[in-house]
């Protein structure tokens, strides 16, 4: 994970949420239990720049989201944000609802494979960042609710609209988006968006052993994963080919696939070097 | 639901199905039971026309889809349709075929949601009014056939072969295109097909249930979701972001939006206006 | 399945792998039992030009593949492939990434139906050749495993990151592909990648019982369903409809179409002619 660094610096303190790192593995921390985590402009905008700012770093390897207390994030805070968009004009409106779209779209397009670890409830906003992470390990009592429609907004919010028909499909989707109604996490295992259904109080557990073992891994071919899975969903298959017939050829250049070979020659595990 | 009219009148007498309007619902019944509600020209021509002038009509918050009798919808009438096409020449066959392509592109675009109520039979060209319909209430003994290939034709039929992929995924949908089989409810509904599965005999009484929910909610905020749910099928993640973005700063400043907040604030239930 | 030819020969002799051609279904047999039918640079160029053949031979309506011994494929041979690979510059490695590639786009835009007869273990692109076939008939015991990134590759190879989740969705997908972890049959079923389970030991019948019945079937009208699922994962709804319209029309010109109507009007069986 190199990283080119020019004048700008590193934020050395994210106020609003609580940030880790631990052997390449960053951990985001959602800490206002007392709200279940709901967000406000101020998280919005952490995540947007932590988001930013991984990938030049040089020491992130994987990203896990996580909430304190009793849910993993409830949305957009009623009071700290629907009551202060009501006061606000269009051009405020806008600046914002953007941000909260880079917040996807970084997610996305960040070069990091993202973990979420999902308990109690993933409402709104929160149930988009967990659809937008690249894994989700979910608790059994856990639920998600795309709830946007409920609040008098479109279902469309961060892309909801885009990425809930990739995962589970158009009819799926619709429900989920037009009816805003609770998603049970036994049903959203079926649905094909959970990765791994684990017994309450182990999300976080569960998560940090995913994380370790992807920090541990072939992390240059994870992130070529990533990118390229978020990448073709907009490509022809004309494309897509071409893409990964490049991406192959450059990783077959790099160390860990020599170390794979040399590796397998010689029946011991490959000691992954991430280059 | 806003109504722009000019010079154009409305079609007051839709002579080919049965119509009518409740309280924002408007209920289509396919009304020939004696042919198991198979298609005609006629019948065609006027699903274009109500799907184009609804939105114009300013009184009509979704739509309902159902059959008459023992089905749904059993397909284009293999006398009325397939006979009379071995007739035409190539140019009377595309104006034909793309009237039926038409009908399902105003399904997906026309901004109200539309509910199809499936019992008993939903094939051919019925499986794809059914398909194009946002949410599908389905009774357990319903069963679709997508059986176009059984008459000699392509499986993609009126978009068949765009739509079913992005609900069923590719592999799914490679099977009952090409083979043409009949999909039961239950697998169906374990496919993504059905929104709600439910007891013999109640699928428009279900089915009118959910759309009375609709009618009565915020209408505008469930037009939006579905015409994003719909776009952004042709769009990538960056554009799909931007139009959230400012699909969520319009809706922001409308009169549903901050009733939500009010009644939040009071404790109360909101009293949707549908702007 | 009209066949123009100028000067080029067609290939008398494939000598990386058994083929025979049985009433229009030709059958592609991995023959290297011994390692699993690990694919070599030679297996993979024959399987390119034989599909770049198959439109123009004239005689092949279906293809299915299938692997002898105990696997239907273990993918890209560690020592064949992996080994010389490391021994390559960039532009030799391009070659071969692309011609991996083309494989995949050709089984996805050859006008034949392919049907993977799958058994015992599926791994990487092996995986993706039967991801790419259009039905796929799997045995209980077979597993799949996009394993790539344990090679210290991209798990976006041959097309993967862009068809599985097409297939499986963009969150089962992600899993598939960052973590490389083998696919058991019955969940790979659950997901929507298996069209037939079958029992161990009986792929390769089921598939060859579902070819013939595909090459006694309307194969125009199969090659149009194919072609038309493919193309329109990459366009937007309104070409998509527009595409169907023009095709129905063409098909409404055909022999089998009339065929269909006399047979029904007739109470008997259609003959299909596959024009």
């Amino acid at each position: 994970m190199g990283a080119f660094r020019g004048s700008a610096p590193l934020t050395s303190d994210w106020k609003h949420f609580r940030t880790s790192w631990d052997g390449g593995v960053c951990t985001v921390t959602f800490d206002r239990p007392e709200k279940l985590n709901a967000l406000t402009f101020e998280v919005y905008a952490d995540l947007r720049d932590l988001l930013a700012e991984l990938p030049h770093r040089g020491d992130t390897r994987v990203l896990v989201l996580r909430g304190e207390g009793r849910a993993f994030c409830s949305g957009g805070d009623v009071h700290e944000i629907i009551g202060r968009t009501l006061e606000m004009d269009h051009a405020d409106l806008l600046t914002f609802t953007r941000m909260t779209g880079e917040v996807v779209r970084l997610l996305r397009e960040c070069p990091v494979p993202v973990i979420a670890a999902v308990h109690g409830v993933a409402a709104g906003a929160g149930s988009v960042l967990a659809l937008a992470s690249d894994l989700r390990v979910v608790e059994r009592s856990a639920r998600f609710a795309f709830l946007f429609t409920k609040v008098g907004l479109a279902g469309a919010d961060m892309g909801a609209a885009y990425l809930l028909p990739r995962l589970v499909g158009l009819g799926r989707a619709s429900e989920l988006l037009l009816l805003g109604d609770t998603l049970p996490a036994e049903q959203a295992e079926r649905w094909g968006l959970v990765t791994r259904l684990v017994d309450d109080g182990t999300a976080s557990e569960v998560a940090g052993q995913l994380a370790r073992r992807l920090a541990d891994g072939p992390v240059h071919a994870y992130a070529q994963t990533k990118a390229l899975l978020s990448r073709e969903l907009d490509m022809s298959l004309s494309a897509a080919v071409e893409l990964e017939a490049v991406t192959q050829a450059l990783l077959m250049t790099s160390a860990d696939y020599r170390e794979f070979y040399e590796a397998f020659s010689e029946g011991r595990d490959p000691q992954w070097k991430g280059r």
